[in-house]
């Protein structure tokens, strides 16, 4: 393989914050070609002496300010058109926040940095091309993995402030994953979990409901709420 | 970024298969240095004309003769100094395949190719470095999803031949998951899947209980599957 034939490697992420009661995605507006001006997801490609996790989580740093999120591996996408420089592997990542936490600030190859309702950005993505390279397309892979995740593991305190209530709880689960709960059965689902446990606080005069905390942040398996799918 | 510092790409694959009553993965002795004579994952340099996922299939194919698996994305490693002749991106895979059904035959970079008892195997790596590069590590990496996989997604038809009887469906998930089941458990939870039917074969003088085959091949999320893991 010369040269020109070996493919370049960059890392990506997906940055998901629950703000205004909405999922939101983190995007970035490129500062340079290809897709000059367009928005994307934040990455770059991979340095000599990083792994690609490091990358993902120095190119998120420097792009948009944002640090300390959950993060996990998502796929590695590997079409060949993907960037019309030439060939480039990118490794994505799935990186969730509370998104009342982070301050965007937007660095170096980004223009901008903002936070991008999903829903209507799906909708968009699906009529047009959106985003830059093929970043449309694992958006929405990222978002089918969030709404799994949320459905079937402990993962939920990722987007959520320390403390919150079953009614808070409830409206991460909508958004993420893009359908409404009665809110009884949740409540019964949730608290079936046995993660969840009371804060202590006590509630105040706009906060009327129990305030909840994760007692336990492990990556378990949510049985409740594979069942719930099922019957429901 | 210097050519030097480019790094290669490259796709491995762990294969699993159930065969004489254990789960089975697919090694290939190496031909060439670096771990000449090692056993390592089958997989290779991604070609400048292919995706990963073709890359896979394809290095599957020269360096066992497995073809027409499940395949699916794994995990992709970047660990500076997981190549001796400089850096190498690995993009895994899982594949699944009925072990009864393949012929291996050795080709291109491998002088053997043979399944391997999984269990002992991976006990052996506890110890010391088996295989070669960091495939230790990979292996255990890619029996945690198997595990995961059989227990809560409809996949085991790939390991298994058209039809079978729920005494084979259980040792294979044994195998996978590396615990017993219980028969009469096992039996409830897998026909509660909703995925399988009854084959319309007739049990012979050897095989004397029901003999069934996958209605559904879709990956579904398997609910009764967790349940049972929770009150377990």
């Amino acid at each position: 393989m010369t040269e020109a034939e070996t493919p370049r490697v960059a890392a990506d992420v997906a940055v998901f914050a629950f703000r205004d009661g909405a999922m939101n995605v983190l995007l970035v507006r490129r500062r340079y070609e290809p897709y000059e001006s367009y928005w994307a997801l934040p990455g770059g490609l991979l340095a000599p002496d990083e792994t690609l996790e490091e990358a993902a989580e120095r190119e998120l740093r420097e792009e948009t300010n944002v640090t300390d999120t959950y993060m996990e591996q998502l796929a590695t996408f590997s079409e060949l058109d993907r960037d019309p420089r030439g060939r480039v592997i990118s490794c994505c990542y799935l990186a969730l926040v509370d998104g009342g936490r982070v301050r965007l600030r937007p660095g170096s190859d980004a223009r901008e940095a903002a936070w991008r309702p999903l829903e209507p950005l799906l909708r968009d993505t699906e009529k047009r091309t959106v985003l830059a390279f093929d970043h449309d397309r694992i958006l929405a892979y990222a978002r089918q993995r969030l709404a799994y995740k949320l459905e079937y593991q402990n993962v939920a305190w990722s987007l959520l402030p320390e403390t919150f209530t079953l009614s808070e709880l409830r409206r991460v689960y909508e958004a993420g994953i893009g359908r409404a709960f009665e809110p009884n059965n949740f409540r019964r689902i949730a608290l079936g979990w046995g993660v969840l446990a009371e804060s202590g606080e006590r509630p105040t005069g706009g906060r009327p409901a129990a305030i909840y905390r994760f007692a336990d942040r492990r990556p378990l398996i949510l049985a409740q709420s594979a069942r719930y799918r099922r019957s429901a």
